[in-house]
């Protein structure tokens, strides 16, 4: 068994599915975060290690690519690693898989370690003892493409969102995949009945606070591919965000101009 | 061991808790729901066996009152068994403890079995087989009261609120847990700094679709009380609540007016 390589076995329970009865996005992308923060843990630099030098991981970036979402009593693998070691981030993959080996998805997360106090990036090849460098496994496959460039020029927001006591986490800001969901809320209930999100990606700018409120953009780059941009009232970029549907029905061809609003007068309604 | 009571067991992981290390409100809920649904399996009343029948279970009254919430790492036990049998409900009796034996609290369920088609509940006490009547165990100590009467009187909504994608679970309408999330929400971060909520209770009156917008209507009972409904637009009421609250300090005795808004000008922000 290779140690640099953590693996973590899920079932999903109910009460933790959508209505259509697979895994929720939230409850994926927090098992995606303790696993990190799980496997950190087990290289020494875990939660409790590095909060007592003030010090603190930061998710900057997140892509998740699902060929599926496992459902109520499915059991599934997150197996995560560290790919990349640069100076201020580091890069942790996953790939998310059934007890028959076949892949259910794969995730993408880069992270930096940043100084409570200075709010500044440490210098991850100066950590102390061995570090991760004895953890970077580079060779492993992993077939879906990490995080891209998001830029998004609508000028108009199509919901503003409060934030509130429930959205914050224990980093004292909005849950990091709590975006995903005010993401995925965008789309109405009738995209859910014959779409699923197939890939969600996320780069992270600034940390929201209780309270304030969020201003959701969105250009859509294709009719099954959306960019999304949350910014504060003040204008600050939240987060960047783009996320791809796949159709339900692998025989589906003809879609609807846009997945953003119900019903056939979707494209008017825009 | 009796056969009659359901002990499942868990541990706080990370990514679970609120920004003060205490397990959230939604992750205790869905457990309760959980335990609720595994134990009633059990008894050969679970979903799956209910489903085929199209009967499935409905939750009509929650109450949920805690010494203390566990936090990050702590491990706790729901133990739960149905405590008396209705013509048209069941009640279902939680113990929340630690491994000490210590309680966290207790948790008090009223279910009934509808029939999805007539929309009508079913006679418990005809149930096929054995049914429940060989589950009840009358005589177990609850120290906590039962479901009360809640009525508020406030015709001004303090906040209207959309209902989404995730907000909907595999029952298709909005989360009984997600009203606890949506009514602790009424309450400012700051709240939270100084109290916890110590008793959440509710009675779900009709249910919420996707889409469907929710009024929250709020009577203040006492400085540490309050009263809450949620009704759609069209006047139906969604569900009624109440919270208290506990003061951290244990030593406090000076409240504010109201727990509702933030900072000293608590009273004129009414």
């Amino acid at each position: 068994m290779d140690n640099r390589i953590g693996h973590y076995n899920f079932t999903v329970e109910p009460f933790s599915e959508d209505y259509t009865g697979q895994l929720t996005w939230e409850s994926m992308g927090n098992h995606l975060l303790r696993c990190a923060s799980l496997h950190a843990g087990r290289l020494g630099l875990g939660y409790d290690s590095m909060i007592r030098n003030r010090h603190i991981w930061v998710l900057s970036r997140l892509v998740v690519e699902l060929n599926r979402m496992p459902r109520t009593w499915e059991s599934y693998t997150l197996n995560t690693w560290i790919s990349a070691l640069y100076r201020q981030f580091t890069d942790r993959l996953y790939s998310i898989t059934a007890p028959d080996g076949s892949a259910y998805g794969y995730a993408y997360t880069v992270w930096a370690l940043i100084d409570m106090d200075t709010r500044q990036p440490l210098d991850l090849s100066r950590l102390p003892g061995e570090g991760l460098t004895g953890a970077v496994v580079a060779d492993r496959p992993f077939p879906v493409k990490g995080p891209g460039r998001i830029r998004v020029k609508s000028h108009t927001a199509l919901r503003r969102r409060p934030t509130f006591y429930s959205d914050i986490d224990i980093n004292g800001h909005v849950n990091s995949i709590r975006y995903i969901e005010m993401i995925l809320d965008l789309f109405p209930k009738q995209t859910f009945d014959h779409y699923a999100p197939q890939r969600v990606e996320l780069a992270y700018c600034s940390e929201t606070y209780c309270g304030e409120e969020l201003d959701f953009f969105v250009d859509q780059a294709d009719p099954l591919c959306y960019h999304i941009e949350a910014r504060k009232t003040d204008g600050t970029t939240a987060v960047r965000a783009a996320v791809r549907f796949r159709p339900l029905e692998c025989t589906q061809t003809d879609f609807p101009a846009t997945l953003l609003a119900a019903g056939p007068s979707a494209a008017q309604d825009q």
